[in-house]
């Protein structure tokens, strides 16, 4: 309940970070993509088989020094159904490695249609005699702004199966300012929103007092992070602009409670894409994710 | 450019309304769950074959009287990727049908990954030699939670490919109000957001006046319905909230301009699931949904 699976996780990894897979066909080195497509031509397959190939590598190299994966579902839905066979084969895979997955779809809707989301990508659904996990990740990035509304249909799933959310407060790009910096009624729209994740988790804390209703929160305002880990001190923060969007180990210290907790930051391109800079043939694709990982992890443990 | 398509297409059927395809599978009659059932057992397949075989039933009987059909993500990721292949496969039904598609998705993102949207649902990727329109809509419904670098990068699709989006603004639900009705700067967070959708969309606009960039605007609140007609006068409306959500024709009057023009109103339970009530039998859905798409035609002319 509460984060708590992931809070173990990076505790046993002494790493809290979650690599991206948003794997553009683009980031995929020449190698793979070959084989696919001599397997299933020039094909929506042919891509789609090359991002879960990719995807694997990736998950065999990380799986014993992250403590989680965070599958972008627009890479995967470029592709078509196919590509969104891939997310179900990426998630599946990383499970089956031990890793916690948040599959960032910021879904968002209201009431059936929410929970329509909600069995699909954490939760269950019947099919006459029989029961299946859709997507069965550990985890979904939600968009708030349809209130309450939007994020109640989540939390029976979040209680019941032991999932979690993550709302988005603050994001991490240059524009987010335009509605979420404006103030409203006395306050920001992001601390309003911030507000919401903490009253939404009330009734999910777990044994370290977080919550199940998370909150992305953008490295690159590191001001505005540190305002909200007090503010919000059951919410814990998904934070995304590390890397290549410019965030650094400095700019994410803030999100982070007194014990070193209270947080998960991404990296997408700088992990997948690690083998694009320095000496790496482009069949080390994975190894430079690895060694990416291992100096993200203890780049950002140096300032905790 | 700019709706055009769609605004000729409401012109030629005299209706200005579009039928959702949020199909349940408590929604679909049992004779079409039992044969998908048999030809695949109880299966992610079966149910996405009982959905297709459900949708291809709806849109033959109304793609005379509808100019569009807006089928839900949601209902369709539920069955995992199987049910995202049905969602590909009704929309390119509904277009082999001469129907406007309008994917609703609520998608929401930056940069790059909005592009990848953008191209999964409306334009086209690259796969090696090929390329391929993945789902092919004509419009996808945005939030826009994340300001402009969330929606500039589906623009030069739009522009370039005459498709459309629709940005939310004031939803229909209960609880849109614990955000939206916030006053920002003097000026309430849907007022902004639909003040956005006008700049956004200022490079599009088509013979109309209305331009590529939409906003969804509830039948619940005709209040603000007809506030954000005025305000906006180049920004087409999607409608929900019609019918099972409480909204009726006087309620959706105030969306339309002095031409008649300037949005569409969905129906989703209301169409589909007209068999439930009155006098059909099973099989009839079909023609339940007609009669219920004729009524309501009539019903919002009326108004007009």
């Amino acid at each position: 309940m509460g984060f708590d699976r992931l809070i173990e996780a990076i505790a046993e990894k002494k790493n809290p970070t979650v690599a991206g897979l948003d794997p553009k066909l683009d980031y995929v080195p020449e190698y793979i993509r070959k084989q696919s497509f001599e397997k299933y031509g020039f094909t929506l397959e042919g891509a789609a088989d090359a991002l879960l190939t990719f995807n694997k590598g990736l998950i065999d190299a990380l799986c014993d020094i992250v403590p989680a994966v965070k599958p972008q579902c627009a890479y995967y839905e470029m592709y078509g159904w196919q590509g969104v066979r891939a997310l179900y084969e990426t998630i599946s895979y990383a499970k089956s490695k031990g890793l916690f997955v948040i599959t960032d779809g910021k879904r968002n809707d209201i009431g059936s249609t929410m929970e329509a989301y909600a069995a699909a990508h954490l939760g269950k659904v019947s099919v006459g005699e029989k029961t299946y996990a859709p997507f069965d990740s550990d985890a979904l990035t939600v968009n708030g702004y349809l209130g309450t509304d939007g994020v109640a249909p989540l939390l029976p799933i979040c209680r019941e199966q032991d999932k979690g959310i993550f709302v988005l407060v603050k994001t991490s790009n240059p524009s987010s300012g335009e509605l979420q910096d404006k103030i409203l009624d006395g306050n920001t729209v992001y601390r309003t929103m911030g507000a919401m994740c903490e009253k939404w988790g009330e009734d999910t804390r777990g044994k370290y007092g977080y919550s199940a209703v998370g909150a992305v929160v953008g490295a690159t305002y590191p001001q505005q992070l540190g305002e909200l880990r007090n503010a919000l001190p059951h919410t814990f923060f998904l934070v995304p602009g590390y890397g290549a969007q410019g965030g650094g180990a400095k700019d994410v210290a803030p999100a982070f409670d007194k014990a070193g907790r209270g947080a998960v930051i991404n990296s997408s391109r700088g992990i997948m894409c690690a083998y694009k800079k320095g000496d790496y043939a482009e069949t080390d694709y994975a190894k430079a994710a690895r060694e990416e990982a291992i100096r993200m992890r203890d780049e950002i443990s140096s300032v905790l």
